[in-house]
């Protein structure tokens, strides 16, 4: 295990504290890691660059895509359960990243999903959809070289889980999803359908497609590439790849953003006032004394203030990797850097909410026109 | 078990001499016996006088119906796996009696579930499903006073198993269908809306419905009341009601007519000739020698030829009774009953035959307009 701490000790800006567990899921699952390809991707996103994408699978097909100028698409999407959060904006900047860089984008409503898992009727599930919309097109997302569907409206993808069904045995989906009803495998089912619905004849067939995930949707992605290459011969399918994630670690200090716990996230539609007492009650990565502090530095491995620079609100790589060494040092101290973040994340906060106002119409017209 | 014996010995032409079985049935698994009702069913078809309607869930519904002149529905449908035999005649037959009662009729030609079950794909399911729905026609089904639809193209019964897909335990489906994939309880869910479609409001709204089943499908209607009975408070669903028809053993003795066994049964569509070789071969109730079924006479009850006149090919009850009777007395030997069944038989074919050629035309239009 000296392994482990060998790595922690090593300096390291876009490194993190559990590297190891990510080490795992190179050699457990099969998940590549994303580093060797990073110098040949044309034009590296922000996440690519600090390894917060750490990891990918079949990532090959969609860089010879991106390297040719050659067709590729971009599927995410989002489950209407509630307002934009900062993990929902990181896949949203995902797919707007690799629309950028010439990708067919889908964005999917998964209300469907939203229905199985959390019960939340259709109706409700578009009134949060309108806002989703609205949130996705502010961030920079370009209707017209994309398509936003939900999935109750969108008849191939539906069709696809039932063309899926007869491939899908018990054992695969209780070990994916565990002991649950059937609606909730034919949610599973449909979201395979929205990841390979851009291959089908409509969106001018088969194509390298790029699923952006958080590392815990993985195994989603395999069930997925396992349907694909079972339907190859019926579809000609280019099995599906993935860039993976880190997950951001709650503002409290807990392992994971959570919904049930309220100090762990904020959404980008709460009060600026509420958000930056949030930070500013923020669990960090700081020493007991400040005295302390100055002498021995401050771990920004573990430091979820640290995360908001890294993940969203600090474009500027250089001011990522000064913010490490500062609090390495102990010249940064973590009151100091709260402030800052506030500040960060506040102007964006407002700047976004600005724009959003003037899409939620155009929101709305995107949602009536698919369905 | 002095009782089932004892009830094989009472004369009666619409008995059957698994009679226990049956009542298994209403004991255990709370099929109600149809007989009480008899007589309030403002015109009994020959089935319900003959007892092969033997059972029914809730029917009580339908009967007022029928009795008020009130709206209700028929429902009922073919797995498109090959040519009408004698177990989709008698369903046909069925829903074609009830939308003569006034009934509204749907008829759903169960592609989705020919596929998770038979793996069939829907390409080859629509050739067998112009000639079924042909066959319909022939038989008598109003196209205008009825529906008829593909269960892949129509998207409220797909949309119904979506909602309904949440209260699908996986207990339940076990139970019912055994542990099988997923695409086969989503083929369930389906069929559970193909029966509920015609209370939305696009079929103005709620209404007692009836699906005439074989017992072997009363299983599938509990699950739908079941589900009804859920979503009772969304769609303001009636439970619906079934009849429960007995089985006809095979022609060669077996249980069950079986696709496996060619010999146990015939379709539509097969050459006369083969058909009279069928009925030749058949196994009878009759004794090894002439000689001793004068003198003791036959059984009927074990009688395949005598299911035919029963089931399908003697519309006058007064004659059943006849050749029950003559049968038992030893008058009408099993070679001279399977001339006449041959007759029958090979008359009924071959005129439907004709009739259904004029009707291939009308339903392939029928197929074409609604998908």
């Amino acid at each position: 295990m000296s392994t482990a701490n060998d790595k922690k000790t090593v300096l390291d800006p876009f490194g993190t504290t559990v590297i190891e567990d990510y080490d795992k899921l190179y050699a457990e699952f099969g998940i590549q890691p994303f580093k060797p390809l990073l110098n040949q991707v044309p034009n590296p996103s922000m996440y690519m660059r600090r390894n917060v994408i750490f990891g990918h699978r079949d990532f090959e097909p969609v860089l010879n895509a991106m390297k040719n100028h050659e067709e590729f698409a971009v599927m995410s999407g989002i489950k209407p359960t509630g307002e934009f959060h900062l993990g929902t904006l990181m896949t949203a900047r995902e797919v707007i990243y690799f629309q950028n860089q010439g990708a067919k984008a889908f964005y999917c409503i998964a209300d469907v999903e939203a229905y199985e898992d959390n019960k939340i009727p259709f109706e409700k599930s578009e009134k949060y959809a309108a806002g989703n919309i609205a949130d996705l097109l502010a961030l920079g997302f370009n209707p017209k070289e994309g398509y936003i569907y939900q999935q109750s409206k969108e008849q191939r993808v539906k069709d696809l889980a039932i063309i899926f069904g007869r491939a899908a045995t018990l054992a695969t989906m209780k070990a994916i999803y565990g002991e649950r009803h059937i609606g909730l495998y034919l949610a599973a089912l449909i979201q395979a359908g929205d990841i390979l619905m851009p291959q089908l004849k409509d969106f001018d067939g088969p194509k390298p497609t790029v699923v952006p995930v958080g590392v815990d949707q993985d195994p989603h992605l395999r069930f997925t590439r396992d349907l694909a290459a079972r339907f190859r011969r019926k579809y000609s399918f280019v099995l599906p790849s993935s860039t993976v994630h880190k997950i951001m670690k709650g503002l409290d200090g807990s392992p994971k953003m959570s919904k049930r716990n309220q100090m762990s996230y904020f959404t980008l539609h709460e009060k600026p006032e509420t958000i930056a007492r949030k930070i500013s009650n923020a669990f960090t990565g700081g020493k007991p004394t400040v005295k302390e502090q100055r002498e021995s530095g401050g771990i920004p491995e573990i430091c979820p203030v640290y995360e908001l620079d890294m993940y969203q609100f600090e474009e500027d790589d250089k001011e990522i990797i000064n913010v490490y060494g500062d609090c390495k040092t102990g010249k940064l101290l973590c009151g100091e850097h709260k402030q800052r973040a506030i500040e960060n994340v506040v102007n964006f906060v407002k700047e976004h909410q600005q724009k959003r106002k003037k899409y939620v119409d155009k929101a709305k017209e995107l949602l009536q026109a698919n369905s």
